[in-house]
């Protein structure tokens, strides 16, 4: 039954990107539907990916400082309401718990969409002195958005994500840990997922409601469409107003906290099946997979040959492999690794034991490498780590080759009207060219660039001086 | 200000034990109230307990097969009312969401208080031959149970833990993974927190709310009250009947599933806590301790101090260990370390220097040991070792001596008047009896151990024919 559901084709990319990646994370075993309306199972082979990148994260986060804690994952209406702009932004989506050991509440609770609230409520609780500062923590957890529509990953009521939030005695130590957190999160996509990212500022009409400055990380998907992919957020000190944080400083005086938050999400899980998988399934970059080998035993029942892949199993044991040697066909067994995105496979039967070597395909460019038992480990080390940064320089050379310049409105027109992907094209500044760009042509500006470049000297929608150099895309 | 806190003496624990156990909660900064009523606030040096006793369990679930997955925090009322049982458990203390995205629900929601319903479904979706048969999931997560009253870790109305459910083809594979699965908590728990436990049977009364048996590991703490320390259920098919999840065996035949499901809770940090403690504070064992060894310069502002500290910490990089050189007094630092349960300290100072040694401190025995600087890595290395076995072997002892005997309810009665701790005692099986004991006393069955002692052939309570050995006590 698994192996009838494994064999039958995906919808290609090209017909449909979304069915393909609707098919991807069915057929990949990586969610699947609930009663739960909006709401999903990751199932193993999806959470093992989830473990890994934030394994990957959570070890960067400690070496610049981070402590974890836990939150309730409750909040009070009388809290929530405290910060008024980020309560205009966040109670329209939230969901209540009016009851609770049948009794109805006196003041109803929402179920954390985000928890600023909470961390301000903690820290005017345990900060009182200079000494106090940073406060540099994070939790990880889920969050719950009463999104209306809704789909594995990319957008569901209820997700996991990582929120940090900080607390400083000063303005630029804030925007300092702002910045190295968005950078954080910019190496690691580069680094560890394979994914190229624009690294900017989000207009005021795109930031968190609450901050003062929010900073993201901007990936292209293969469809030409955006996913912000991390964001970062400096509060300045309005929330500290707002909740009462003070801290007496060395000279005895009071001030207010600054502070800030950033998160990332299963979102990234998403990212990584649109950014390098193809129409024979999921391909994971070797640091993120799970299982970075499979070996497929060629007859399987010759004598000698499993033992021969439990031995290349041993001999590769500094790497994460696995031997199938289920009852189904090679060929079965080969679409079931692809469709899986397991970065490498290596076949092995009885002809290649005679020759003493095996094939190693690589799931990227499904190029195949003969290998020789006696340099098995150290080319599998090598090939890793070549597909790795391989798969990088695809991502970012796909991304550029749908970026896009435009001057003037026409030309900018032209591009959404007839491709999909990045624009890069000058800013005014003022709000209203961003909303007309929205609703003529459902195009959002991604982010403002810290890499300006100076295209023209007008803005792209209004023909004023411009200010600014802007990412515009479609987004996710 | 934290200085101050700190250097308050705690409450002893012959005095209050209860007050103690807050004060060294508060005081080694492990939680913070919140205004959340009923939940609190992990603050990073609980949490930083919690990641170490998941990451073990993690690991040790894994070697058996264990897969993680994530399912959603809610659970529609229409499938929570599916195993009768289960409902009629857990209903009078779930919290209801009952508006989402501004709109009332039609079919509330309730947070979930465990989640075999979720599993239910989701196996529904997934088995249907014994070829995806066994599925062995786990997730780690928060559940909500509305309680009345709550105290840090062991009753809270928002807690954190891991549940593992099964599926299996048979009912004897199912009962083989209920025990397997108590046998990976009894073995932590002893090698690992240092907690020496007893394994047994609940009683029909005491067991889960749909299960057909519930095994347990029950810890003494240190004020001879018992605490359940985790559960595994067997369910048999009752589930699988009200869910209908049927799968083909091999000879083509509808069969139902067999399930189990196992779990433990931040309870063990209670655990840990009321097991260890002492009147100076907290005492982790070695291999739990986020901080394994805390250096503490002794007159540092003098040449070469803070120099061969770092030196000493650089020699321990194996271990877990930091240096405190803030500028509060050696006193004080070493009443933090304390109070936070830090398993050594090591003291150097001019003199030590000179003397090539330092002083390593034991935290959970206060034994001072010279230790040279050539054999401090091996040292350090035994110490820990020495402390963590010592530390099971002061528990195991002291449970002992909290360990009576009683074969008639007079005798029984006395006990439980003058004393507080295990009593092993016949029973009769009829839960007559328990419930008289429980009444008359406020003690309940703790289990039905495997190990069975033949004490009488007479219930304790009704004087009837003795069916079992139980150890009875006084729970949190």
């Amino acid at each position: 039954m698994a192996e009838k559901k494994m064999v039958e084709a995906i919808t290609s990319m090209e017909e449909d990107f979304a069915q393909w990646y609707t098919d991807v994370v069915k057929k990949a075993e990586l969610t699947d539907y609930t009663s739960v309306k909006g709401c999903m199972v990751i199932r193993p082979a999806g959470f093992a990916i989830w473990e890994r990148l934030r394994n990957e994260l959570d070890k960067r986060f400690k070496e610049t400082g981070v402590e974890n804690v836990y939150l309730p994952m409750f909040i009070p209406e009388s809290l929530l309401q405290k910060e008024k702009d980020h309560v205009e932004g966040f109670a329209p989506e939230v969901a209540w718990v009016t009851e609770g050991g049948q009794q109805p509440l006196q003041d109803r609770l929402c179920v954390r969409p985000t928890s600023e609230t909470l961390f301000c409520d903690y820290y005017k609780n345990t900060v009182h002195s200079y000494r106090d500062l940073p406060q540099v923590c994070n939790q990880w957890c889920s969050v719950v958005r009463w999104e209306k529509e809704t789909r594995p990953f990319l957008r569901s009521r209820e997700f996991l994500w990582q929120e940090g939030h900080t607390a400083h005695a000063t303005a630029e130590e804030a925007e300092e840990r702002t910045i190295q957190m968005l950078n954080v999160y910019a190496d690691f996509l580069e680094e560890f997922c394979a994914i190229p990212v624009i690294k900017g500022k989000k207009t005021d009409k795109e930031k968190f409601a609450g901050a003062e400055a929010t900073y993201t990380v901007e990936a292209l998907m293969h469809d030409g469409k955006a996913l912000q992919s991390g964001t970062s957020h400096n509060f300045g000190d309005g929330f500290a107003r707002a909740f009462g944080i003070q801290y007496t400083d060395n000279e005895n005086k009071l001030q207010y906290v600054h502070q800030t938050s950033w998160g990332v999400t299963t979102r990234l899980i998403g990212a990584i099946i649109m950014v390098h998988g193809d129409d024979s399934g999921l391909v994971l970059p070797p640091k993120v997979a799970p299982v970075q080998v499979c070996i497929v035993p060629i007859q399987q029942k010759k004598e000698g040959v499993l033992a021969k892949a439990d031995e290349i199993k041993e001999i590769l044991k500094g790497f994460r492999v696995k031997v199938d040697d289920t009852d189904k066909s090679p060929g079965w067994k080969f679409s079931e690794q692809e469709m899986r995105g397991i970065p490498l496979r290596i076949e092995v039967g009885p002809k290649d034991i005679e020759a003493g070597k095996c094939v190693v395909v690589r799931r990227d460019n499904k190029e195949k490498i003969d290998v020789s038992f006696t340099e098995l480990e150290e080319k599998i080390g090598e090939i890793l780590e070549k597909m790795q940064s391989d798969m990088l320089e695809a991502a970012r050379a796909r991304r550029d080759s749908q970026t896009y310049v435009a001057t003037d409105y026409e030309e900018f027109k032209k591009i959404f009207t007839e491709k999909t992907g990045f624009v890069k094209a000058m800013w005014c500044g003022d709000q209203a060219c961003e909303d007309k760009i929205k609703e003529e042509l459902s195009v959002t500006s991604r982010c403002m660039p810290f890499e300006q470049e100076n295209i023209s000297d007008k803005c792209v929608c209004c023909g004023k001086p411009a200010k600014k150099m802007v990412y515009w895309g479609k987004a996710y």
